[in-house]
């Protein structure tokens, strides 16, 4: 049987890695990478230093492939991203198929947790459903950008007995009841919600050297994130930020 | 100044600590352990564990205190942890006050991610708007018992898009919206759902030697899962379990 490994390598901090994780990275033949162009190409330079770093041998391939692209402009986000979803797991497929062989292990290293906004899993799920491609995989869980939000504001993400929510930009921008930690804002969320009484914790880069954390009133530092998340992501072609809104009130 | 760390272990497997929290273990001077009592005997062997196996040197010391009692009688939740908490706070200050020397550190191994429904943080941002002892502290992110869970399913925690909520068995207990991952449920929470249209996924000592899996339509094995958490609960005298409910409709 073939395996293959979905290894949480943690969202920015080589550190974050776990034992679990290099230990399984040890056991890898070889490591499928998407290649998603030139911005992201320092995500994929923390991917390489973590073979580098962490694997003790030398019997391990690295395969390269680009990332299909995303349809933007699709009108339906669910039925782009779909599609989006289709086409990767189109690929995934030839290189579980082609690029491993029987009885050897296969590894897709995820950013931050792979249950959290990733679709390798739900790829491999797809796969599997089509009955084609055999294989077994493992998930290996890795610190995600909202625990390393967390640490860097030294704050707990939930207040005592309250729930709190992971969400995206797309759907916070509709408003927020609970605590919200919000992933995949390009900017339109935050925007929307300027004028709410909240505190926010803002984190970008977390885990980098590059790591930014401000808080504060989000209707006294949201046009500061504004600014501040506009010139780091033109300075450096990309951004990656999360932010806990809390809405004022009880501790 | 002293040094305070609240270093995140993961909930359950050794594994799952960091490379950054082993690296933070090895600065500790002195580690502090609340001990609540037999039942939980286990979780301190692996703090105990954890120190033997990724310390490199003999250095340290490790300070037991008896965990103050939470009084479960009183009527109001909030005020029942809050005074809680104030016990806690006044063991904390103590054992940072007394059993920690200026320029040294002390630390709190967190089961799981100290982020998430656990009060050390909390706690030492009360110590310090006292204003009384001073220290400079530092917060290392871990693996939470809902990425435990996750990875043990090999599923996403979230839905394309959607929302995720992390919330109490008290708080599910009145019904759920989205997608939700339960923890502290003393069975109650999960007892009054067994009609809801749901899927649930639910994992006991996860990432440990006795690590249970059970998932399905919520109608089909709510029961099963309450017998089997009862007769693990008497049998080793503690249980933790933690689910993620998954409401049916779109996938
Ligand atoms: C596709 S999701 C992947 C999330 C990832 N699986 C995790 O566990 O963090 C990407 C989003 O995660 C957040 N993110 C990931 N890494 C981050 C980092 N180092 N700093 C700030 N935000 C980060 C951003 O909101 C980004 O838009
Ligand atoms: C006080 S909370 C602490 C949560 C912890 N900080 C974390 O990140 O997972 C304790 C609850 O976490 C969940 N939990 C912690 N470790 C677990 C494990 N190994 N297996 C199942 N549930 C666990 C249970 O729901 C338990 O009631």
């Amino acid at each position: 049987m073939k395996k293959v490994l979905v290894i949480g390598i943690g969202a920015g901090n080589p550190d974050y890695m776990t034992v679990q994780a290099i230990n399984a990275l040890n056991t890898v033949d070889v490591f499928f990478v998407l290649d998603k162009g030139e911005a992201a190409e320092e995500l994929i330079d923390v991917r390489e230093e973590i073979c580098r770093r962490f694997i003790t041998h030398a019997n391990y391939r690295i395969v390269k492939v680009p990332q299909p692209q995303r349809d933007r402009a699709s009108a339906d986000y669910k039925a782009g991203v779909d599609a989006w979803h289709a086409d990767k797991a189109a690929v995934f497929e030839t290189l579980i198929g082609e690029e491993l062989e029987e009885g050897k292990s296969g590894a897709f290293l995820v950013w931050g947790d792979p249950a959290l906004y990733d679709s390798t899993i739900r790829i491999l799920h797809q796969i599997l459903a089509r009955g084609v491609t055999l294989f077994d995989y493992e998930v290996i869980p890795g610190i995600s950008s909202a625990q390393a939000l967390a640490a860097g504001h030294k704050i707990p993400l939930n207040r005592i007995g309250e729930p709190v929510q992971l969400t995206t930009g797309r759907r916070v921008a509709s408003g927020f009841d609970i605590d919200s930690v919000v992933l995949l804002d390009p900017g339109s969320g935050l925007r929307s919600l300027r004028e709410h009484d909240a505190t926010i914790y803002w984190g970008a880069y977390l885990g980098t050297a590059d790591e930014m954390l401000i808080s504060g009133k989000l209707k006294d530092v949201a046009d500061e994130i504004l600014r501040v998340r506009e010139e780091m992501r033109r300075a450096k072609g990309w951004i990656m930020d999360t932010y806990l809104l809390r809405r004022d009130g009880t501790e």
